[in-house]
């Protein structure tokens, strides 16, 4: 068991409908020692990787990022959130349908920061359908810039999202995936890895 | 010139109707050793005040947050935005309205991350209005926790925000504050501190 594994089962909070609450450490009070541990993890996971930039979607994904750009040297972008349609030509945009809040947001990203040359990581905290990060991909791919990568803190193993981006041949690292939870006893079951 | 002046001064760019773009490296994307840079300076700045937690509010305020947490060694929280009133009583809540957006947002904590124990640096990448720190002192006031200071980047000097906090006896650190800019030119004056 890793240690982003031993920190759910201490601190994460099972509650019903499959909703893992990580808010103490991960995504409401953020703990920085764990974030920057995450961090170090996905610079060892992908240091063969010629990566030159931090890829994410704000707000909780700013943490994780900050982390990983501080471990590999390199800056981070995020992907801001926008009900606008009122887009001026220098933005990247997708749509991105949110599971928590059963709503869809355009994401957009300026086109100064994302071009050809770069070979992006992305990341975020929690990986569930994958729509949010089937929106970064798809804007890494219209800069022309090379996806290397996707690193996730936790992914709901029982959801679909991380088998489709796989099927899609792209290289996805989860630190924790969560196979199983069970509300009544509050067991986690995580996959084996 | 400190720091962040001398960077401003390099890569930020003035747009007409006193708009100062630093997406280049502040809140889009990130050159995480500047970040880490302000974290130093604000816990050089508040070294003698008992913080044991960083606030602050999504979205770029996230990074600045994480650098100072890591400079003073603490946990930092961030309020979250919520179009929603259905708040089920758990939560602080504030009302705060946008200058760049020009809309309302509800936002909140969880009672469950702010104590009367709790001795709170809030920070944020900008302040012009006031209204978003104003929101989150009326959340650490209404959890009994006390407000240590608050740490800005980049306040602009020439809104009131800043004349406001002051003048209620908060002690408001604010690593830069333009005093004027000029968009035909692209001209910052700082104010000397």
């Amino acid at each position: 068991m890793n240690f982003l594994e031993e920190r759910i089962l201490k601190d994460g909070v099972v509650k019903p409908g499959n909703v893992l609450k990580v808010d103490s450490f991960l995504n409401h009070q953020m703990d920085v020692d764990l974030l920057d541990e995450i961090g170090r993890e996905f610079h060892r996971r992908f240091a063969d990787c010629p990566i030159n930039k931090i890829l994410t979607i704000e707000a909780s994904g700013i943490a994780i990022a900050y982390a990983a750009a501080r471990a590999f040297g390199v800056p981070l972008l995020f992907a801001k959130k926008s009900k606008s349609i009122n887009i001026d030509g220098e933005m990247y945009t997708a749509e991105v349908e949110s599971f928590t809040h059963k709503n869809k947001n355009q994401i957009i990203v300026s086109k100064r920061f994302l071009t050809p040359a770069d070979h992006v990581l992305i990341v975020d905290d929690f990986l569930a359908n994958g729509c949010a990060l089937m929106g970064l991909i798809s804007i890494v791919q219209a800069a022309g810039a090379t996806v290397e990568g996707l690193g996730i803190a936790i992914e709901k193993g029982f959801q679909n999202g991380g088998r489709i981006i796989r099927n899609l041949g792209y290289r996805l690292e989860s630190l924790a995936i969560v196979d199983a939870m069970d509300d009544a006893t509050g067991a986690i079951t995580f996959r084996a890895q």
